[in-house]
């Protein structure tokens, strides 16, 4: 089969990473942290070497500023409603955001009467600097941006957001689950005070993993309190990080995974990942456009992108299209609203109910997207004879 | 080496538990319900098969009341904090929670205002329900009871707390985190509301896995609020189950493993493990007993409990009893307190730095568990030559 759902998680994943989930699972299976034995501390070494390594990849100093948790959205949620708002309080987003992003901001100005500025950025991904300036005042406390939309694969500048926001003194939150393992992503250099991203799509780790980075400058209420293993005797939950924010036991074997899928990324290279990617999206894109009746959405050509890439044929169901894709050529691409509904009304295919999305990994080759094209031509043709 | 460290996490998993989480990650490893293609497909099957056992085997009606969480401390959260409580309203609980009941309680406390108190069981986990009747006054809301100690393996009176919950229409919390997969529930005869556990212990899941059940009288407010996969257009969280309170990704591959550690557990039978597990429990504290110098915690002798021994050896602290094991006999079991402070404080063992806690599986023997006195023979021995 050809698996263009990369986007929603990347498949397969290198040996290495179910390897190291068998190795986590039958050979030092002990509960990290919990126990004073040698398979626990091995448990507990490898989630060490696990956050000292992410910490290094995206530029934080601070190793135990990072917080495992089940997935990006849990990453986002513990960001988001760790931070403390007051009714008034102003954010600013952007369009296209995933309803990760938007549902908790969206709670926040329903529960606490924060107001939300949304900023739309071109089909291109780009954003006008003066209009977030000027969005600015002076109850704005945090700006929160996707790294890259998972509907289109625009990327937005994040280090350009970075930039106003250290000017205006403001957090700044970037959600990097399109970008993880794609692009360069260094908080320190561009002034990002929370990252939040998912283990399984671009790091290549397994599901049921997600990290929160958060520099020394910020501190967050913990949404869980629970068991620590340390200072088990405070009612309070610890201030210290991690076990501030990470409550019970954590994903030994999926953390495992993950850190096996960080090395291997970086074994490839970032570079290497992200033209592969890009080509076969700008690929997909030209010959796309060349069909009749089928309309694509998001960044011009040339213009630098993700390996996601939306369209619809104009008149067919986009999860018409995707089952017939599925059931006939075998082929996994996604259809629908991708959880991201503003972006859908931001390039107009809110009313088509969604779009079809084919988004692109690292083993993708060229000759699976011209198969994929074809097919697509073949569905079009069939529907308009 | 001998692992008795199974309060904390079972170890070895069945070799069918493995086999699953590799089947997840390596034949079908797609984001379950985010893709309308055969292996979303698959992955979703799946979780709802999971589903599916995991509501049969705890007595709840409608499988999609089965929501997944990183663990039993995360599904403890959002249960108590899915509820609404205001200023002076009351809950009831024990004295024997895990710090990821009496945390999140005590929170509620100091944020909200509610007033606690802790039914303190006897050592053998008998609970006087006419003090527990005593307790309940108009404002009492909420009775939130672990089913067994994690410190000492005494069993607590759930049916009969379901009992009064029923009268007084309180509603009513179990922390199964030692009992799942080792004692028969079920939510409906119980009338337990709200039910959760994590997937790693009893169940023989893997980490990284843990459940909320709630019954269908009882509505939560989501900790987290984002990617739905169904519903993506609305800006608010879904009212519908499951999605309501599980945003963005599951660990496909953990709950396939755990779906493979239930099965097995009930091909095993429930009555099997419990038996084995009580039998090797009461052979270590028979034979500790004869120990002279040796303080065993917990149960009497002949009362019902679980694989879950602590005991301390007068005048030595018990870390350094747990590394002793570990480095020179190569026997795992934890020390300290257990996430449990209040349980220390009710046996005493506060001052002394916590317990040596071993705790027993359904691979464990009686010839591991001799090997294993032996040991504290020869450390408390050699200690007080």
């Amino acid at each position: 089969m050809i698996y263009f759902d990369h986007a929603a998680t990347s498949f397969p994943k290198p040996q290495e990473v179910t390897d190291a989930v068998i190795e986590a699972l039958t050979v030092y299976g002990a509960n990290p942290g919990r126990g004073g034995h040698k398979l626990a501390n091995a448990a507990a070494k490898k989630i060490f070497e696990t956050r000292r390594e992410l910490a290094q990849f995206f530029g934080l100093a601070d190793p135990n500023r990072v917080i495992f948790t089940q997935n990006a959205t849990a990453a986002l949620n513990q960001g988001i409603f760790g931070l403390s708002f007051e009714q008034g309080d102003h954010i600013i987003t952007t369009s296209y955001e995933h309803n990760s992003v938007r549902r908790p901001l969206e709670r926040l100005k329903r529960e606490v009467g924060v107001e939300i500025t949304y900023i739309q950025p071109d089909q291109n991904g780009r954003i006008n600097l003066e209009d977030v300036e000027k969005a600015i005042n002076a109850r704005t406390k945090l700006l929160v941006a996707t790294h890259g939309s998972n509907l289109t694969g625009a990327i937005i500048p994040i280090e350009k957001l970075g930039e106003i926001c250290k000017k205006h003194q403001l957090t700044f939150m970037v959600d990097a689950s399109q970008t993880a393992g794609i692009l360069p992503i260094h908080m320190t250099d561009m002034n990002i005070d929370l990252l939040a991203f998912p283990g399984h799509k671009g790091l290549m780790g397994p599901q049921g993993t997600g990290a929160l980075l958060i520099n020394n400058k910020i501190d967050l209420k913990p949404l869980f309190t629970g068991g620590t293993g340390h200072f088990s005797e405070r009612l309070e939950q610890p201030e210290e990080y991690p076990e501030r924010l990470e409550s019970g036991t954590l994903n030994t074997p999926g953390i495992a995974g993950l850190l096996a899928g960080l090395l291997h990324i970086k074994k490839v290279g970032l570079e290497q990942i992200f033209h592969h990617e890009q080509m076969l999206a700008e690929e997909c894109v030209s010959r796309l456009k060349k069909i009749e009746g089928v309309t694509v959405y998001g960044p011009d050509e040339g213009v630098k992108r993700l390996g996601v890439v939306s369209f619809n044929i104009d008149g067919i169901d986009s999860q018409e299209v995707a089952l017939i894709l599925d059931q006939h050529y075998n082929i996994a691409v996604r259809a629908g609203l991708h959880c991201s509904p503003l972006a859908h009304q931001s390039i107009g295919s809110i009313h088509t109910g969604g779009a079809i999305r084919a988004s692109f990994g690292i083993y993708n080759t060229i000759a699976e997207v011209e198969q994929f094209v074809c097919a697509i031509e073949e569905i079009r043709t069939a529907y308009f004879v």
